[in-house]
């Protein structure tokens, strides 16, 4: 009989046996990719921006053209060009290129400025860009200028945003909303990201029906194999479902067998058994075909959970009670999908104030679902295995194993669900 | 011209003309529905459980028979029984039951007790278990138990959990993994949930090029199509690219309807026009076709935004900057496309410390975007437009618009993204 491990020992063993170092990937459109995990470093091609840039609409000039300009005495500029979006003009100023002729002389001793709007190139030649709203129209192309700017003003130059070369997002990230943004500035329509664990979700107990089934006296439906295939879909995984397996070691051997070999699951999830004798069963099938790592967490609820490995690939023996079920899922089946998809979990937390005491537990880390209204954490009590505890979670607090409890009133850290 | 919004007017405005009071919907797997928005309200069919329910391993007892039992002087008791899981055993204590032949008649003159697991059906005459934990056996199937138990303990009764009736989830709410679980146990394989709205996304500005091209000097490539695609899937919608349209009222005109009635778009998204002459480009195709409800918003980034609405759709005019836009979608293309749905967004906060003073803005609320590290807000710096500031948002915080400014190490409420 192995030990029962802390909730930290427990972690520690998944990073020992489950750390990956290679990883299968596939190539997908960026535009999907929010949630994925990217696989190989972005490392920028090129500048951006490619050229200098203008972060406001006004005028390009020479920025000690206006050096002593204010609102009594503005400095006059001769406006030589505007600039097209999306268009560039090749000035020189005063210096004749006959090169080419595309190129734009320019008279520099009438101090020259050129529309420009935001996001257009600045001329080479100009320093600076003015805000319209310093300035004043006058006729013949001239502008006054009300107040000075100094070189770089309002101009954002090429690679100043990234430059050529730059790490830009790690392997291992998990993709964002903007994230896609930069990937796309950068020129990425596809990117490699990690392909998806594909997670066997197993029911075992001989009181489980169908969801669709009508239960009789003693019989409960298989709520498990529904809520873990929709938390391994969330959590970044395709689901692989089994459905109800009887509860003997046979069958439930075969089964295991094949959602490896032949399914080809990577992380393979039995949940249930939850009378005395079925305990057992999950875990000598386990040691039968592989190895137990651990046989039970010191944490409430969640007790009964093991874990072990079969053909290299993680199996877990999860508790039947679905809210128990949910809360392993949560805090030790997602750290195994992360090691398979090389990344690391970033749980969003908020301080929160008990509205209630919580009273002490007793040599094990306790995770209270709560509901969290205005800042106030709800501790969601009632007996154990009530499915009605699931319906208001919006987050869970961790009580420390030797916590004497919790005063009403106390801040506690929340992690949102 | 109508004037600037500030942000809660334009909640407000949104509020006014998009609530929604009928909705279109359609049936899906329940284990496919996390992040789906429920359609109807779901009322339990049946009493869950459906029977009194063991929540230990351990022996269903007449707590009177236990009343005084101790360590010393354990209450001896004969088990009768096995439950076996998903069956039921219909007991009569001390009466002939002719009418039903499955009923098995216990003596109640020797303290009886059934064995019964986790979950099994506690059998009628019994009213509470000890758990095995306080038990000791005997031979010729005697237990001794050491701890009295009261009437009710250890037991789920049937409907303790859901009643008949009970209204269990509401129309409106976003499925989340326990929800499924809840579904599941109460029979539901499917449901009905609103239907995601269609979002056109249209990317305007001669300056753009595919992000698949390589951008000559003066030209960038299309963030915001990509980026706003992947916010529109996100966030609940079905994104309906519709590319770069060149920056001329005709094409832009002959787009937007073309999303409206042939690609039917329920809400449209325009970016970029971000030259000075292009700002109003939008706002005039708008109201063209329909009306326009406000034309800029008091708030940094995203000033520029504008909203109308064309043939009762939504139309709106982003800011060409992909922060300012990526900003306002979150705050508010999400608050349309919640009222398409009928839900409400539900924003994950925390408090966080500033790492660095902010210093005032002037009349317009602004939105920082900050990096989270251990509890502490780092505002992303650098000049405005800057792709690279999209890389490490974790959140951001809103400074009020008359807020003059807020010193190093003050407590923010984060928004996470």
């Amino acid at each position: 009989m192995l030990n029962v491990l802390t909730p930290t020992e427990v972690i520690d063993v998944i990073n020992k046996h489950f750390t990956k170092t290679t990883f299968q990937y596939e190539k997908i459109f960026t535009v999907n990719s929010v949630g994925r995990i990217l696989h190989t470093d972005i490392i920028s091609n090129e500048d951006v921006p490619g050229f200098d840039r203008s972060t406001v609409d006004g005028y390009a000039v020479r920025a000690s053209d206006t050096f002593g300009s204010s609102e009594s005495i503005p400095a006059v500029m001769t406006v030589t060009h505007e600039i097209l979006m999306g268009k560039i003009i090749t000035t020189s100023l005063n210096k004749e290129t006959d090169e080419n002729p595309a190129n734009i002389t320019i008279d520099e001793n009438n101090n020259p400025c050129v529309a420009i709007s935001t996001g257009g190139a600045v001329p080479e030649g100009f320093d600076a860009v003015v805000m319209v709203e310093h300035t004043e129209s006058y006729s013949d192309n001239m502008i006054g200028i009300s107040k000075p700017v100094a070189p770089g003003n309002n101009i954002i130059f090429k690679g100043d945003d990234v430059s050529k070369g730059d790490l830009v997002l790690k392997a291992g990230a998990e993709l964002t909303v903007h994230d896609v943004g930069v990937l796309a500035a950068l020129g990425f329509e596809y990117i490699n990201v990690r392909k998806k664990p594909r997670i066997g979700i197993i029911s075992t107990g001989d009181e489980l029906v169908n969801i669709t089934d009508t239960p009789s006296d003693g019989e409960v439906r298989d709520v498990n194999g529904c809520m873990l295939a929709a938390a391994a879909k969330k959590y970044g995984g395709i689901e692989v479902s089994y459905g109800i397996v009887r509860d003997d070691e046979e069958s439930l051997i075969n089964v295991l067998k094949n959602c490896i070999k032949n399914l080809d699951c990577d992380i393979i999830l039995i949940s249930g058994g939850s009378s005395a004798g079925d305990k057992d069963k999950t875990a000598k099938v386990i040691e039968s075909l592989g190895e137990l790592l651990f046989h039970g967490i010191a944490i409430k609820p969640g007790k009964p959970t093991i874990l072990g490995i079969v053909n290299e690939k993680p199996v877990f023996g999860l508790p039947g009670h679905p809210v128990a079920a949910y809360m392993v899922f949560e805090l030790f089946v997602r750290e195994v999908i992360s090691c398979y998809l090389g990344t690391t979990i970033k749980r969003k937390t908020t301080i929160a104030k008990l509205n209630e005491a919580i009273s002490a537990n007793h040599g094990r880390e306790e995770i209270v679902p709560v509901k969290l209204v205005n800042g106030v954490a709800i501790p969601i009590k009632g007996k154990s295995g009530l499915i009605s505890k699931l319906i208001d979670i919006n987050g869970y607090i961790i009580i420390p194993r030797n916590c004497e409890g919790l005063s009403k009133g106390t801040e506690v850290e929340l992690v949102y669900v």
